[in-house]
């Protein structure tokens, strides 16, 4: 059954998603009298993607959908997203509302919301930022007030402004369903004092059909360096004063609700580096095989060769090849280590939650590196939009960014995620891939460098320089990780497993061993400098 | 008058070029009725560039330059590029056609075309890549024809197709003289059976004034990833069997006279890298000194903070800082040293063409480095185009490619520079690094690793795993020199020299030689690892 979906799902991204890529970029979505449009071809697509049930993979049976592990679900993902990572955008904030709906929904907001979110034939939003609250969400102002009397009773009015509110707005779905977050009157300041609110696009009536449109709209979109397909709206809610919404979980307790939601998008988007990574290889690999520009140094007979045949073009697929498989092992990896959390291995669920911010922030900063080799690849073709390999370049730039900027991932590692069982979660974690490796000794001495580093920084280090540090020390910690997965992979391979595999697993896990784990080392000496010579500089020098 | 000049065109790339660096970017060059269109503001802003002589400051004083050395009027570019890379394009190219009459034109070309070109009043271009000629500059099929009797015998008759010709069209200078690759009847294959030619956009009279049209135009241009306003131009010359042109310097030795120009070029391109990289660091540092967001960590009052006093961000503020300088410093050190050749100092101009693919790869590679920190820094802000961080991430990224891409660079620096006497002007260079080094361990070590494997690529390596090496080899050397020349200006700084860096240059140098110098220790393994993996899989292996 995981064949046929993992092929099915290939097929269909190849079939529905890919070929809306390219007018995506191009035409992008456009807000006219307040309706987002999308591209023709997106409305289709998007019935077909329902029709066939890629929505309800990972959800409850009991609300429509097949409670297949979380594993499966991301590979979906990965498959959409590498066919058009802006439009996947869509379904992947969807799961984001089901899990809020499902983990924090009373009985009530279950069965009313979840059989169509779990269908995809409703969406969902996650509505945190406004302008002056990022990456500091304590700093939001959105309010709620109770409704005391009429129609309304026990429900709130919802009032405030969010922005970067991807796809806020469109007419690929019914309804909308957007999770906010606001403040109950009262309510303390920052973090403790932040609520989540459903507030659905169109009301819903009893019988569960639709009612009247909410108090709120998509005031306008970003233009963006990429993703355009994805429309990245400002949301306003409550201009009349007749947004309604109901409080969903404890009063107050909203930003954890929203964070549980947030560990499981943090995965998908350093899927996100995977995607555009795999489709910037495809594409560079198809156009080195064709492109056919002098001769191999030293060739006797002086004939032109497709220029995969040069060394360095050679060098840059297989860094590519590498990097992306290398990315996926250390995706799966962590998939697999949350769906074991899930089903109760607590030991594998804290392992979890360690590699999160590791293929969020890893994850995405080698996406935009593939991407930037693909282009390069290209040679001028590369440069120019209609070669498609310059929109994987753009595309790519979000994701460190969004779901907590790669810095916040780093500084999730090193404050919270190392002190996990008093840093033993860490620890055991580099003791098995320095006990694997020990005949690869870059790959153990790395392992053991990560180890040293975070006792380090759990015990010796301020938090200035343990914050100094975190970002090259979650890629050291990462790319040991993803080596270790490499090497495994390879064993198994070597040993007879996968024998569709057994020609190139063992060539790109040595590469990645012996090229990638080796610059990962070079950081070191970064992770441990500590922070004083970032403060050696006044913020006027340093600005100046 | 050195200051006078760095000052002069600093306010005046401030001042005229960077106001159209954004609008340039959103309008772009446009082409209408075979006429390209740039926006509001090129005009005037080139005029003024023409009125104030900023473009002759290197130009022979015979024909209306000023004679000054290289070194300067790369600052000019540099000041400009900085402002508006795009724009900085057309001056740039037109420095190459000045070189190219200066050095192999005769007297008549030289006081036709030197004197209008050294004023700006005309600019020139470069026309070498055909479609199916790019990289392999030999494989070019534009023909140039004698022309026996009548108006124009002893000319030629130019007919071809030329694909990615900068600033190929425009009407910001009164004539275009384009300098054209094209094969003489009978002449050999390959790269020793290309000539160049003159082509202007007009014929000039005479009496020096412009006479008709000549037979060629500008096809369509180019959409790119960025560099909008710089018109990327596919030319066609002699659609009618009219297009005149004539030779300039020896049949079949075209490409040698290319090659001349190409390499002051080069080191340009490689300013690009710190142009684009000031820019972005300048805009970085003003929005994370504006931005308030979140504590300090740790911090007792828990008051939010402009984002510069975090420690990541002051991590990556100080990386942006400390590598635009490096690549600053190497970029000048190169200039020097061909300066100094020019000159008659046989060594430094040795060493200056040791030196020119390390700026132009590595100050490129780097240049998307700093401006991804860049878009980086601004947060959700940085992706959306307005914000204008995202433009130079866009920008950037064709310097790795054109003027020969950073592979070919690698190439051109492990099979030709490494040769230069026998591999003493590369040991030289390391040599002198390591001993200036020698209270700093990390740099002393990677110099005498790039000795090292300088040495192996000489006397051991084959053409294949040379190859294979040269572009992690070549970044190592790069930062190897550019780590040197910071230390340099450490200790000048350090012993009383220029009093106003003494609070910033000692951090930004050992940030420099701490941090980034063992990141480039990393890429030993991926420079002496061979090229036997890259070869372990098929061509549709790696491709499939």
């Amino acid at each position: 059954m995981v064949q046929a979906i993992v092929e099915g799902v290939g097929a269909f991204a190849a079939g529905e998603f890919a070929p809306l890529n390219r007018i995506g970029d191009l035409e992008g979505a456009k807000l006219e009298n307040n309706i987002v449009r999308l591209p023709d071809g997106y409305n289709a697509a998007y019935d077909q993607y329902v029709a066939q049930g890629w929505n309800a993979i990972a959800s409850p049976q009991e609300f429509g959908g097949q409670g297949l592990p979380f594993t499966l679900a991301c590979n979906v993902i990965e498959n959409l997203g590498a066919a058009n990572m802006a439009f996947t955008l869509l379904p992947m904030l969807s799961v984001g509302a089901i899990d809020a709906v499902e983990n924090h929904g009373n009985d009530e907001q279950k069965s009313v919301y979840l059989p169509k979110l779990v269908s995809g034939e409703w969406s969902g939003t996650m509505n945190l930022t406004e302008p002056q609250a990022g990456s500091d969400v304590g700093a939001l102002r959105s309010t709620a007030t109770p409704i005391e009397s009429g129609d309304h009773a026990g429900k709130y009015l919802i009032n405030g402004q969010k922005i970067y509110i991807t796809w806020g707005e469109h007419e690929l779905s019914k309804n909308i369903i957007h999770l906010v977050l606001a403040r109950l009157p009262g309510a303390p300041e920052g973090t403790r004092g932040i609520s989540l609110f459903i507030v659905p696009k169109y009301h819903v009536n009893d019988d569960g059909s639709l009612g009247s449109k909410n108090d709120l709209r998509c005031v306008s979109l970003e233009h963006k360096l990429g993703i355009n397909a994805s429309p990245t709206c400002v949301m306003s809610y409550g201009d009349n004063g007749e947004c309604i919404g109901e409080l969903i979980g404890e009063e107050n307790r909203g930003l954890a609700a929203m964070f549980t939601m947030m560990n499981n998008a943090r995965i998908n988007v350093g899927s996100q580096g995977v995607q555009i990574a795999e489709r910037a290889l495809q594409q560079a690999a198809y156009y080195a095989k064709d492109r056919v520009q002098s001769a191999r140094a030293g060739s006797p007979d002086r004939a032109p060769v497709a220029i995969i045949e040069h060394p360095d073009v050679r060098r840059m697929l297989l860094r590519m090849k590498s990097l992306t498989e290398a990315m996926r092992a250390l995706l799966y990896y962590t998939t697999g280590q949350v769906d074991r959390g899930t089903l109760g291995d607590a030991a594998a669920g804290a392992r979890g939650d360690v590699l999160v911010p590791m293929i969020k922030a890893w994850g995405t900063d080698t996406g935009i590196d593939v991407a930037s080799i693909g282009v390069q690849i290209h040679g001028g073709m590369g440069f120019v939009e209609e070669t498609g390999a310059a929109q994987h370049y753009r595309d790519a730039r979000i994701a460190p960014i969004y779901e907590g900027t790669n810095g916040i991932q780093a500084a999730d590692l090193v404050t919270r995620k190392l002190g996990l069982e008093n840093g033993e979660v860490y620890a055991r974690l580099m003791a098995d891939i320095a006990q694997a490796a020990a005949d690869e000794p870059a790959l153990a001495s790395l392992a053991q460098d990560c180890a040293a580093i975070a006792e380090w920084m759990r015990e010796t280090a301020s938090l200035d320089d343990k914050l100094a540090g975190s970002v090259p020390f979650c890629t050291m910690s990462a790319v040991a990780v993803a080596g270790w997965q490499m090497l495994l992979q390879k064993r198994a391979v070597e040993s007879g497993e996968a024998p569709s595999l057994a020609a190139i697993k063992p060539v790109t896990a040595q590469f990645f061993i012996d090229h990638v784990v080796p610059e990962a080392a070079g950081l070191k000496a970064s992770a441990t400098a500590g922070s004083d010579i970032f403060y050696a500089l006044t913020t006027d020098q340093l600005a100046g």
